[in-house]
């Protein structure tokens, strides 16, 4: 199968994703008021429902992991990871900048990811060796030359834990603070890709939360890894760092380490 | 002067802002790197002059009291309050929901608010004795029975000193914290307005910050105070709450007293 034939693809389990949304953007639809702890609407599952029967039809020997759904076929070398809509608390508010993830991975590493803004018709596509595209036109990081210089962004220190926010304190302290901006979710990234930020920092992150960023960050020039600098995959912990100039890392992963 | 003279005015006002402020988002352009800590963009004061040009020819008589260029005949009766661009981090960080805020006040009390979101093309109209509109649309605040079950948003802790940070902890471990999304800026009152939060909590705005949310929120049924639950006015002191159910007054009144 080429790469370009499972983009092609992925733009269709997109496109399925966004028609199933749209309908219940600001639609008064309350989610679920009980069971877990994630809020969750009719219009996730829906999304995900429709990009799954496409895979199923056409990628029928493809494993898929979904947020809603759970995995099939889990022992197959290539698995599709989706989370219909990244930020459902924003989704739930109003705002239209949650996203539709969808990622392609081969052994357990992403190869192809999608960042989907059905609302405002934005689409991010990157796989490995090509250039992240928005809508088609290509993006790039932005550089930092000083950490002190960063914008960053995190969802909310609410999903941090104590431990974990103490370490995010250390890196915002060293960071322009005044720049720095909460919520956003996946737009986040896509904004890192396009050069409109420096840094993005969260943890207890899931597989179908990162696994598309990395493509779309990555072929934008910029880096992501786990909190210790090490190469994200199927197996990490949910401690995710992306960079816009992968050369502050080592200055990322210093502040990081100091308790605020 | 009749209000709806005055509310034509002042979407004329909202026209020449986002014509001023559309070409500079996501541009690359970057504010000043020194200076005040709010960051400031060539966007803001090209949105502002703007204005202040539209309301010295057609209302020379009144007061204007802005983000970017302070105050103009402060002893005047009707004062227009603006804020070209509200959640400039939010806009550097190429979010499409900052906002353009545009109050008129009569004695030291809101009489008018426009929430005007110039990418997505959102307007929120907010007047005395008027319901609000978005785009022409009426819009209702919706009800929250429960403090349990409310949606509360800020735009991040960061913008709390630790004393006022304590009391907002207070008042969100009594919510629905699930639900909690941080960031948004003006947006968070305009998304309350139309039905899709319950509460929002925030201290350290100006009064440019919350002139204009006031009609926009209580024409939409909803209800904004200060911490101490006391209506908010020139002189308050920055500590600001909207409610979508004012019926939950008494109910944060109390949780944001409880340090957590």
């Amino acid at each position: 199968m080429r790469l370009t034939d499972d983009i092609a693809l992925a733009q269709r389990l997109a496109d399925a994703a966004g028609a199933a949304i749209r309908p219940h953007f600001r639609s008064g639809l309350d989610s679920e008021r009980k069971g877990d702890a994630s809020p969750v609407t009719i219009a996730d599952r829906a999304a995900e429902e429709a990009m799954r029967s496409i895979l199923n039809a056409e990628r029928p020997e493809d494993g898929i992991i979904g947020e809603e759904f759970g995995s099939e076929r889990t022992g197959a070398k290539r698995q599709w990871v989706l989370d219909p809509i990244d930020g459902t608390a924003g989704f739930l508010a109003g705002r239209p900048i949650f996203g539709t993830l969808i990622a392609l991975m081969v052994d357990g590493w992403p190869v192809m990811g999608i960042i989907d803004q059905p609302i405002a018709g934005e689409r991010w596509v990157g796989a490995s060796g090509m250039p992240t595209l928005l809508n088609g036109a290509e993006v790039r990081c932005r550089p930092c030359r000083e950490l002190s210089d960063a914008t960053l962004a995190t969802t909310g220190p609410h999903y941090f834990d104590d431990h974990d926010g103490e370490h995010f304190m250390g890196l915002a302290a060293k960071t322009d603070h005044r720049r720095m901006v909460m919520g956003g979710d996946c737009y986040n990234y896509a904004m890192l890709a396009s050069g409109h930020l420096d840094l993005v920092c969260e943890a207890g992150l899931k597989l179908h939360d990162y696994a598309a960023l990395i493509p779309v960050v990555e072929g934008a020039g910029g880096l992501m890894t786990d909190w210790n600098g090490d190469p994200l995959h199927a197996g990490s912990d949910g401690h995710v760092l992306a960079l816009g100039d992968s050369a502050r890392l080592e200055d990322v992963i210093e502040a990081l380490a100091c308790h605020h």
